[in-house]
């Protein structure tokens, strides 16, 4: 179970490596929603999301032998490229497993961190049996996107941070994949406040955590069809799972048109970009106002890689999942 | 001629009032231009651009009387929010004198802020006549956009707040337009660092600024032909010009195919909307790149007031001035 000094000693890590990112708020969004509202910008983090706090702190708990050695990690998103830099800072080899029609921009990005990129056909192959084989003949570390206490730890410094510069907040929503995320930042909000309610927010389609908390146990489902391509996870992870049946008070859905919105509010009032999973705590909110009138929110703004072109489509609705 | 002395007590009239926005840094910016950039980031400032800094100002100068009497502005930019904004907070009245086929998210966002909006037909009618009707019949004062005391020294407080924020500066680079915003940050940059070079950016169509001070005086051009509609002015202000041709090194001007790539850049690695003319300092750096090499310069990204269908238009290339 993730306990408070991992996060804090997360923190010390990371501290002077990744940025203290703002905490953003909007007087607009405000006397919309009837809530004070704060809100922290992961999306101005290295490497564009909350993912390098969790990849640069795995990496940095390894031994000297283990890192030179290198690191292993799978994933076509930005668990990629958190892993690459972090590997980078810290002079180490670092191979990504991503499927071969991965979009070619990110290719590039992990590439341009210094990882060896292996692809791999996600039709025919399954990439953790290539990652699984990568480590066994290299010797090198595995680093999961988020069943692994070092990337709960990491995340959770995200809450710490948000709370240090705010004070006291009633509530936390926090975007929710496989749970890494949301369960480093329950461990840390409730430790600091004891009566905030922790809130996750997933895509209405893929509402796996939510059936899992109500149902008392992991829930798998089919890859969620959703525009949140960060959160198409099809099961919490066992270790955030631990952390969020106890600590999180519930799971906020939210239709994926409520994430378009989500993303132009802030581009047009906030001047801020996000990517569509990186909008997914503040749609929650939106979507589910009634719940917090009157109530100090902090609300995570989890990240903002994503392409012009892709923007454009999903402002247009040329995206939307049917 | 502006004193530094008006800065501060500016800064201090705006202090608690307007937000004091962050300084934002890219070490991928850097590693490309080879150079330490820090940007001070007016998209954030409240109404989306450094403009609410003059307007405020401009406002917070005025007796009680006078403000009794309401405030007149004639702008269909940014200059008319930041003047309905400042004038709503001083609880005074303020009439904004716009074209009537200004665009209607600007009309409704001044009417907004609590403003009445007088349109006139730019094609018929003269709007500085119009404003001075106003004013004589309702005894309100009106508020100039650039070419005003008040607002230089508004806008000034940006620079004032930079450079304590990042210490010493080689260079600063500002956008120009009526020159406002320059001369302000210019009598703020070289009061604090005597040494710096302080740079106006302006679009290559609009280089009124680079003529008038090649020149030695004011030079009036018509209207120029831009992308950047915040910097559409025909001659730069005579009381800024008393500052620039004193104080500022050079005027850089740039493409707009230029202003564009520096949208993007800002969108896609900085996560920050900018509007055009908000981006033209950025633009000046990564266009005249080799003049600040190895060196520590200061860039305003000054307003973020863009609706997504333009910036669209803008990515395409659809608006692209021939």
């Amino acid at each position: 179970m993730l306990q408070f000094t991992e996060i804090e000693a997360a923190a010390a890590r990371l501290k002077g490596i990744a940025h203290r990112t703002p905490v953003l708020s909007s007087r607009t969004l405000d006397a919309l929603l009837g809530a004070t509202v704060l809100m922290k910008a992961e999306n101005l983090q290295r490497m564009g999301a909350f993912k390098f706090r969790g990849g640069f702190n795995s990496v940095a708990v390894l031994s000297e032998a283990e890192r030179a050695r290198g690191v292993v990690a799978f994933s076509s998103g930005n668990h990629a490229q958190a892993v690459a830099l972090a590997a980078r800072l810290h002079g180490c080899r670092a191979t990504i497993v991503m499927p071969h029609d991965a979009p070619a921009l990110k290719l590039a990005a992990t590439r341009g961190y210094g990882a060896e990129v292996v692809v791999y056909d996600r039709y025919r192959e399954d990439r953790a049996e290539i990652a699984r084989r990568l480590t066994a003949e290299r010797g090198a570390a595995l680093i999961p996107p988020f069943d692994h206490l070092p990337v709960m730890a990491g995340q959770g410094t995200a809450a710490l941070e948000l709370i240090e510069d705010t004070g006291p907040l009633d509530a936390l929503i926090v975007c929710a994949g496989g749970g890494g995320f949301l369960s480093g930042c329950a461990v840390a909000a409730r430790h600091l406040l004891p009566g905030i309610e922790v809130f996750g927010a997933e895509p209405e389609r893929g509402n796996d955590m939510q059936l899992s908390l109500a149902r008392g146990e992991i829930v798998t489902i089919e890859v969620p069809r959703t525009i949140c391509d960060g959160q198409q996870t099809q099961a919490v992870g066992r270790q955030p799972f631990e952390v969020i049946k106890t600590q999180v008070k519930d799971i906020l859905t939210v239709p994926d048109p409520v994430v378009v919105e989500a993303m132009r509010f802030a581009f047009e009032r906030m001047k801020q970009v996000l990517e569509p999973s990186g909008a997914c705590a503040l749609a929650a909110l939106m979507h589910h106002r009634e719940r917090f009138a009157g109530r100090r929110v902090g609300v995570t703004l989890s990240g903002g890689n994503i392409g012009i072109a892709r923007f454009v489509a999903l402002m247009n609705g040329d995206e939307a999942v049917d």
